[in-house]
């Protein structure tokens, strides 16, 4: 039965689906693209562009409505560095689409735009998820050429190439790529109790507890990266380990590695440096964590989970749910 | 049946196990490192060193003997660059282990000494899985740090901090941290056609076919990518993704990370660009490419698998051997 490697008896087809800043309708082509992709871009008709400000989002705001789609006529008293422009790609009807770091000063803006942070715009659902997918593609890429305007090997000035997506060295030729730094973040169960463990990290929201994480590092598997990020800051032993879903997270350019993680131990040794507190949680309190950030439930002193859209929440729930999809 | 979450049915627990650069039994101890860290390292009983020379590795090979590790007093001949070292962390017993670059020019080497490079050292099987380990961890950070000695942001020299796993800017103090790129490779699979989807390289060996691969971009999910790379290499659509194993990959900083795709479609497009060819395979002929691999079979004019270690080889030989495990 071939198809039974598709069939991963999950909650959800694909749960990588159903994660903020993962849709995203724009056509890159990032492979084919011509030295004067972004004039060319930013003359064709329907051409929009996402401007940046110091990392944040420009969004034109009355009452209700929330645009951060600008023609490119509109851009210039937000003074944009067209030097840094990324082209993104192109929408299904061939429009172009583009992000643009802007140099007005936030004090400057008119009063009919706000600045938006990457955070602040999933949380208030400010943007429709195929926005916000272009959002994590543009934030990425402005700070990845941001960070890459000197050359690594020789200190000399690089050039952008291809509509943002590469950059040269001037002088000695290096050329560098965008950069995506892979993250693991893992719910560690207890399969036998029927626990799951979370972590308080000291900046986060009053009351809120999240799932464990951490960078891969050089040479790692994702499976030795859960079990060694987990036990550094948990100090639990993991076993298996499942893959469950992936996540942008354009604050700077990662990518969330979603994963399950079969505990092996049961006594906390906390990383104090890390986490100020960590400890098991039953299904009905996890339970009770989603319904208080979706709505269902007041906040007050209650622990809270994260909010929808991160893959900490969409880990939580579905380790609620998994029995439904099997 | 919380316990389903970890039952994958697939042929083996953890196929991330059973591939080249995955198994290294270092504690890398990475965020708790004094600034004295390498030469205290270099200074303790029972320390190795593994150099390299302008990307390969240095190894004492005498007819059946391939030593990679050098005591610290073995180097001076080869001109360590001692500012470059990299602090890889610590063996279970406590010994240090670090990888050095060194000055000394190749055809300055002892005749004892070889260099090897990556791909050499896991299809010829030089080294023991663990130092395979060691060697993807300390090439990945070598080149990182020789591609990281000025800031991105200014321009500056930037100072090696934490034994190279950070480099801080002696002018701007823009911090970097060590660099690992998300690649996705995948066996398509047409379900109805019992068929898999392989390419060819115009730089493969001769005879060679694997899973198309591709650097996931800023913004995407994992499925996302493989869908993506699939339609731009090979014009078939995908619709369900499943992970399967992930290899790091230290050439030059890679993460492999390997899924099966759904075909949703057959006539093939090639993208001519990146593939010399591109077609369906049955599973006799994928069986008879793997057994050419592994010496079962003379290799001759046929087809043939990437080497046991890849991730592809996997990915191949695991479609084979599903029904196994479930």
């Amino acid at each position: 039965m071939t198809s039974s490697i598709f069939d991963t008896h999950g909650p959800h087809p694909e749960p990588s689906t159903l994660v903020a800043f993962a849709e995203n309708p724009i056509d890159s082509r990032s492979e084919h693209r011509a030295d004067d992709c972004i004039a060319v871009a930013l003359r064709t008709e329907g051409a929009h562009v996402l401007a940046f400000c110091g990392g944040k989002l420009i969004v034109k705001h009355d009452e209700k409505i929330i645009d951060p789609l600008f023609a490119p006529y509109e851009l210039a008293d937000l003074k944009p560095r067209l030097d840094d422009a990324v082209l993104l790609g192109f929408l299904p009807n061939g429009e172009p689409r583009l992000a643009i770091p802007m140099d007005v000063a936030p004090e400057d803006l008119p009063a009919e735009f706000k600045l938006a942070e990457g955070r602040e715009l999933y949380r208030q659902q400010m943007l429709s998820d195929d926005l916000l997918g272009q959002f994590a593609q543009g934030a990425s890429l402005i700070v990845w050429n941001a960070s890459t305007r000197f050359c690594g090997k020789c200190g000399s000035p690089m050039a952008v190439k291809g509509g943002g997506y590469r950059r040269a060295c001037t002088a000695c030729g290096h050329l560098a790529f965008p950069r995506t730094d892979p993250v693991v973040i893992m719910l560690a169960i207890d399969v036998e109790r029927d626990l799951c463990l979370l972590g308080r990290s000291p900046h986060f929201p009053p009351g809120m507890y999240s799932c464990l994480a951490g960078f891969l590092e050089p040479g790692e598997t994702i499976e030795n990266a859960v079990r060694r990020e987990t036990q550094e800051e948990s100090g639990i032993a993991i076993g298996r380990v499942r893959y469950h879903a992936s996540q942008p997270w354009p604050m700077p350019h990662s990518l969330m590695i979603g994963c399950y993680a079969e505990a092996k131990s049961r006594e906390i040794r906390r990383d104090d440096q890390e986490l100020e507190d960590c400890r098991w949680f039953t299904r009905a309190e996890t339970a009770a964590m989603l319904a208080r950030n979706t709505g269902v439930a007041e906040t007050g002193e209650a622990h809270v989970s994260p909010p929808k859209g991160a893959i900490a929440h969409r880990l939580m729930r579905d380790w609620l749910e998994w029995d439904r999809g099997a």
